[in-house]
């Protein structure tokens, strides 16, 4: 399974491991694959820094990537207090009384209430500058094509721009823009997602591009049967979120992960949902009754992004306290249904790497 | 791209192609593959022992199967009308004014306004009565298992029983029923469909079923690459549908289909939406603005199987008669963003089958 982007990145394994925990983007280099740190959860950019700093002690010398979330055009932004001004008092009210009715408890008075910053372009950039500061083989954007002056620093220190693509006139623009991969990410995916599936996107966005970048596919990859047939379809390697969750290292590197690992283990393919209720971006999460009751009738329309996470980043630090596996906000794609046991994360590419073998040899008969 | 499946059923290549044109399915037979004439369009079975009659004549000997469209168990059904005084008037008078809006004429008052009957449990039974009396290889259920009568019926003349399944749980009660071949139907399919992505839903229905049956995928399959993918999964073979209606025998053995034609020929993956407001059922469809009306806000839900056909059935004859590219009915899946020209059913199929070896060969390296 072997393509020419590993040679280009210096890789085993054209396996790229997004992940928002250290240990689990550190162990998927050290197998062989390319761990992307998702950095959207640090708040204090020096926080950031501390995480790749660990990285570059803990993964002998391999490549790593970072991804982070920003618009390529700056939206207007005001402080914190102004943005949270525009959130209508309504949706505090529901949120308020849904969690009242799931009983999850409010945080301790001690605990701050500032949400995931990391939505905020402002917040995004300081990640760039410090994963600048540090060895990425890759930068990536989850929100499509950074801006032009981060991918001029990047390609000035040699590093690779990722973008995220749910469309084919997406990754059009985005070659455009001089995004180095595409990650063509089919509505199976967990986090943000369009709506065409993996099988559809792929060979669409290989078409349309392929011959200009190499195409990941992203969305339902989890076994090397689907790695295999990720290449079948055209792609150059696959990026792979939601089967990392399932991991030994995530479990153990995160705080407040006891339930969302147990909910995760016990989900079925079906057991997730599209929804803009995490950041305002249709995102697919797992379904709890979080998710229900947004979906139920007489609750709010979601906000738009950055506001709703403002809305609902408390909600998700007192959910995660509360460590209720019926009441979880995860994003989540469909591939969770494949696995029930959390595994570390080099027996789960040591698996992959050798079903892929194994089907490639299997076709080739 | 052969595999067991060909030789139990006598084919060359493992492409099962549903369609409703006996055209198109006696084309599919004809290149190799097996063409599956959709009953449910025939109300009165009359014409669909015809068109059987002219599929013999016209496939070389080769084989063929017909799908119905029955549940398991036959629900409570009335006469035509005894159903159709179930239908509120609400939502009669939301079609009527839904259809003056989109500049829909009413038919000449000759013409019959019965809807599809197929659905109906009484004339999907007339339909497997008809095709036990031609020499299919093979009858299809877009429901699920048929009732066990047919089953045992089918498998006393030797012919395979094939259910469409959205879910782990659908295919492993089918494999108890006696099916003998499931078609694992991802999300990204046309028609009736469920939320589960091909690319996550074949290697699971693989893994609880495939060492009894062998699994066709379905959903998001037009290219050699996609079928070679849909291999690599595990499937036996591909079912493919949507692809079909960018034939130029599709086009050409069906009435009123202008329209149609040049609405799927301009649509890309992202024109397509899943509701209920086809059969009562969900249903993967072309967006028009037929769809876009009934997702607008004031719009009645759709009503349950069978009875939204009968409520629509006369709109889709209208819609059908008016010939507008914008406001058309039709079930379609992502796919058909691939196709911009049509062409002969034999093309598409040797097309198939060359990129197929490529892509074989590709991964061999």
């Amino acid at each position: 399974m072997r393509t020419d982007l590993c040679d280009r990145l210096g890789i085993e394994h054209p396996i790229f491991g997004f992940t928002p925990s250290e240990h689990v983007a550190a162990a998927v280099s050290r197998a062989g694959g390319l761990g992307v740190l998702g950095a959207v959860r640090y708040n204090d950019p020096a926080d950031l820094a501390a995480a790749l700093d660990w990285m570059d002690a803990n993964t002998d010398g391999r490549p790593y990537g970072v991804d982070v979330v920003m618009p390529m055009k700056a939206p207007t932004e005001g402080s914190i207090g102004d943005l949270s001004a525009l959130v209508p008092p309504a949706h505090r009210d529901f949120v308020e009384k849904t969690l009242h009715e799931l009983g999850v408890p409010p945080l301790p008075a001690e605990e701050n209430d500032q949400g995931v910053l990391g939505w905020l372009h402002s917040v995004a950039r300081a990640h760039v500058e410090i994963a600048l500061e540090h060895r990425p083989a890759l930068i990536a954007n989850a929100l499509g094509s950074p801006p032009a002056d981060v991918i001029g620093q990047a390609h000035d220190r040699g590093i690779l721009v990722a973008a995220l693509a749910g469309r084919v006139d997406h990754a059009r623009r985005q070659v455009a823009d001089g995004v180095d991969i595409v990650v063509a990410q089919g509505s199976e995916a967990g986090g943000h997602t369009g709506e065409v599936g993996t099988m559809v996107l792929v060979p669409e966005i290989v078409d349309a591009v392929g011959d200009q970048v190499p195409v990941l596919a992203a969305g339902g990859i989890g076994s090397g049967r689907q790695v295999t047939a990720a290449l079948a379809l055209g792609a150059s390697g696959v990026w792979m979120g939601s089967t990392w969750l399932l991991t030994s290292e995530y479990a153990e590197g995160l705080p407040g992960q006891t339930a969302v690992s147990r909910a995760l283990l016990n989900a079925s393919s079906s057991d997730t949902v599209r929804a803009r209720i995490y950041s305002g971006k249709m995102a697919r999460l797992l379904k709890s009754k979080w998710t229900e009751a947004w979906a139920a009738p007489g609750a709010p329309d979601p906000l738009p992004m950055p506001l709703q996470n403002l809305l609902v980043g408390e909600a998700h630090r007192r959910i995660s306290a509360a460590d209720d596996p019926e009441v979880v906000a995860m994003p989540a794609g469909q591939i969770i249904g494949r696995f029930d046991t959390l595994r570390p994360v080099a027996d789960v590419i040591a698996d992959i790497v050798e079903e892929a073998e194994e089907t490639r040899a299997r076709l080739a008969k």
